[in-house]
């Protein structure tokens, strides 16, 4: 239906999301946080220590960019100030350590996610495209197995329309030829239909506070939401050819 | 000299470093580290302090790559191995304080670097080749004001054959056909080298230790070492047509 509706767009390209789209992440951030909260907690008594956590990270986010290594100096800084420095240097050192976990984590790439990926990529190219921590992205591409699937590998530090505008261009892709999917609608989905591409929503169970601020009309008509990795080629062939 | 004596060498790109050949980098650096050795001489008496903090960093780089984020990491981690947990909350805070002070240090052009940069790039394509942190790169060229002079700017994590490989690979040029621009033998010259392409060495007043970590022959044919900025154009021309 929609703008596209009994013809055929002439897809060339799908861009797949790495973090919560490819494989697990935002769960070992939880547990870290969950465990930071669980160390400040030892000395002071505060119902909303991920609040005050969250508050420091944004603060942040324009010094020290999205990733793990940026969320744990936010730890670390939120912990003494938290604490009003009373926090001993052991568990600083805690701290330090669960951002050393967070970037050692296991790779585990999500249910169906290689059938999928080989399932576009024998119709369309098919490229990475993720944001964050340049070193730790490599590492977990690396990790996953998943990185001779790609025919590009982008690692950005922030997915907005001028991102996406440049890495098209490089690609020589039109917007029109171009889909994306993603778990974020504010970075995967939004920024990409801007630019008049079209995007596949595959939510995942949990998302952070700053990826769920977004303004995405879910009934765009360049925009299909798909429930697991199972329903992502129909998805696109939709958009595609509109026969899904 | 060399294995293209006489013969114009069909030179079609030249790459460019960025930290401490496009604009200062290590001086800051380096003002972090005597100010942490300060913080923690409070608790210490070390000689060598900045020895200890090296290690540190070095066991680190396979977790945290480069850049200031996880050098502020080691700090943090060293400063408390070193007290051996005595250092207090208010002296952690003033180390990641550091972090985010390398982090939002003005950026300083080195001099002749936009003249260079302009008469190079009047006969040959220019791209920015840069290692380390992605956001903190990025926020470092647009502040530079030398965005707009290179076709590409590429944020790698690791400057080695393999990465030079894949990005000439996706620039469409040959290695002969290009020349990497740089003030670090290991990092912008011996991997080029080794691919078969060629390298001018802008050394600068000071090099990490970890750079300083090279095995190349300084009479390279395909190498040319010049005292500052103003010497790269001849350098390179001397490298395409055997002229300089």
């Amino acid at each position: 239906m929609g703008d596209n509706a009994g013809m055929s767009t002439a897809i060339r390209m799908v861009g797949f999301d790495a973090d919560d789209t490819l494989w697990k992440s935002e769960d070992y951030y939880r547990a870290a946080e969950a465990e930071f909260r669980r160390i400040v907690g030892g000395y002071v008594d505060l119902s909303d220590l991920g609040g005050r956590l969250y508050e420091v990270e944004k603060r942040n986010l324009a010094v020290f960019g999205y990733g793990a290594k940026g969320m744990v100096l936010s730890m670390v800084e939120a912990a003494i100030e938290i604490t009003e420095g009373r926090i001993d240097a052991a568990d600083i050192h805690r701290i330090v350590s669960l951002g050393r976990d967070l970037l050692l984590h296991p790779v585990e790439v999500l249910p169906g996610i290689p059938a999928a990926v080989d399932a576009v990529a024998e119709r369309w190219q098919v490229v990475l495209i993720t944001k964050g921590d340049l070193f730790h992205q490599e590492a977990k591409v690396r990790a996953s197995g998943l990185a001779e699937r790609f025919q590009r590998i982008e690692v950005v530090s922030e997915k907005d329309a001028m991102t996406y505008a440049r890495l098209l261009r490089e690609f020589g892709i039109q917007p029109a030829e171009f889909v994306m999917v993603g778990n974020s609608l504010r970075s995967d989905i939004a920024p990409v239909l801007e630019l008049g591409g079209s995007g596949v929503h595959v939510p995942y169970h949990v998302t952070w506070a700053h990826e769920a601020e977004h303004d995405v009309d879910a009934t765009h008509a360049r925009l299909r939401q798909v429930g697991d990795a199972s329903g992502i080629v129909a998805a696109v062939a939709d958009l595609a050819f509109g026969n899904g």
